[in-house]
């Protein structure tokens, strides 16, 4: 029974790692097509969208049946309460970057407003954090995590820089007003999938540590919750 | 025991309604000070997110603990793995109201763009579903529940109406664009606020009826989850 609960387990695991590989390439691929300008691209993001759907189904479908027929306790039911969490994280990762497709389809068939620097740079933190946040729960590394959630700031900077850097193009150009805000509500959701990654690194920290590192907790210094049933 | 455990549940189920009245109570505010361009109001603000913030962590640990000393299934499991997510969509809501307030804070300073007509429109819809998701779920009403989940094209309706609205001002006089900007990203966090209220919706006909509708699934017209153990 037990040896059937860990193979159980293991197999969750690989899925999550599966669909997180899914979900950072779609990051990858819809802003490939903003920057390469190339709308074939696009044809391997809409059949990848509900493939990411369907391995959340799947996932949660398991983590239920694992905790109805196993009633887990302390770090398995963690594990478990803390990947239905990260599964829903990386659908909406998914749904930003289908949202970004849309938009960068949009924009190619158009002028340029100016070259692109700031927002690929984004879009590469933003995937780094994703794949960064998943590693470190699956391989339970804390730290790992903790690098995550002080990337934070990196984030904001972006945001704000691309903002500014826009609203001159639009001001000086009116022509470009569409497209610029465009551009911007993509740095708006490069910036919630860089928020989802914060929640699953903050998830990560949760399953190994027992401690809810959410809303600055961390601060408060909390013993870890080894000792707790949960 | 099992007595013990149907009042920790009712205690759940209270606090939920709490916090869901405190998030109601934040967007209302923060398009308040948009419309009446009165920033006395953000006072409330301010103070009422972190409490919506530790009574998501309350609630957290406290279906962690029911999860790990009585391993309920069935129903009970359901509305506990619910809550959890649950509670994590509220915060989100919170989290986008402040985002609304501070956005509105810099808007009030200056002239306005237009009247106001439709983002408080939005708002209305938007805290109207998050209240319904959230009495759905508490009172088991998968009517509602589904009722919240057809409003979806009326948010959408909105958002691209308030975009093209915008734009026209934006282009005729270039001095409004960076408010502009502010007001359109004010109708995305509202959208936000709806698509956190669909998961609550979708959420409270998983709880009732063990069916999981996420990405449509109800159209398969799968079987209530009643005979599985989860």
């Amino acid at each position: 029974m037990e040896r059937h609960f860990d193979e159980e387990m293991e197999i969750i695991r690989k899925k999550l790692v599966e669909m997180g590989g899914l979900t950072e390439q779609l990051i990858s691929r819809s802003i490939q097509i903003l920057v390469s300008r190339d709308n074939v691209l696009s044809e391997d993001i809409w059949p990848t969208e509900p493939i990411v759907n369907q391995k959340q189904l799947d996932i949660d479908e398991e983590c239920m049946e694992l905790l109805a027929r196993h009633q887990p306790m302390a770090t398995d039911l963690r594990f478990l309460v803390s990947t239905l969490r990260i599964t829903g994280e990386l659908e909406r990762i998914a749904d930003q970057a289908v949202n970004i497709t849309q938009a960068a389809l949009v924009l190619i068939v158009r002028p340029e407003v100016k070259p692109l620097i700031d927002i690929p740079r984004m879009a590469t933190l933003a995937t780094e954090m994703v794949k960064d946040s998943l590693d470190a729960f699956v391989r339970k590394e804390v730290q790992l995590a903790r690098a995550v959630l002080s990337r934070d700031d990196q984030v904001d900077g972006y945001k704000n820089q691309i903002f500014r850097e826009l609203l001159t193009y639009m001001i000086s150009d009116p022509k470009t007003i569409d497209r610029g805000i465009e551009l911007i509500l993509i740095s708006r959701h490069l910036e919630r999938i860089a928020d989802h990654a914060t929640n699953v690194a903050e998830d990560a920290i949760y399953y190994v540590e027992g401690r809810d590192v959410r809303h600055h907790a961390e601060e408060a210094n909390l013993p870890t919750g080894e000792s707790k049933p949960f």
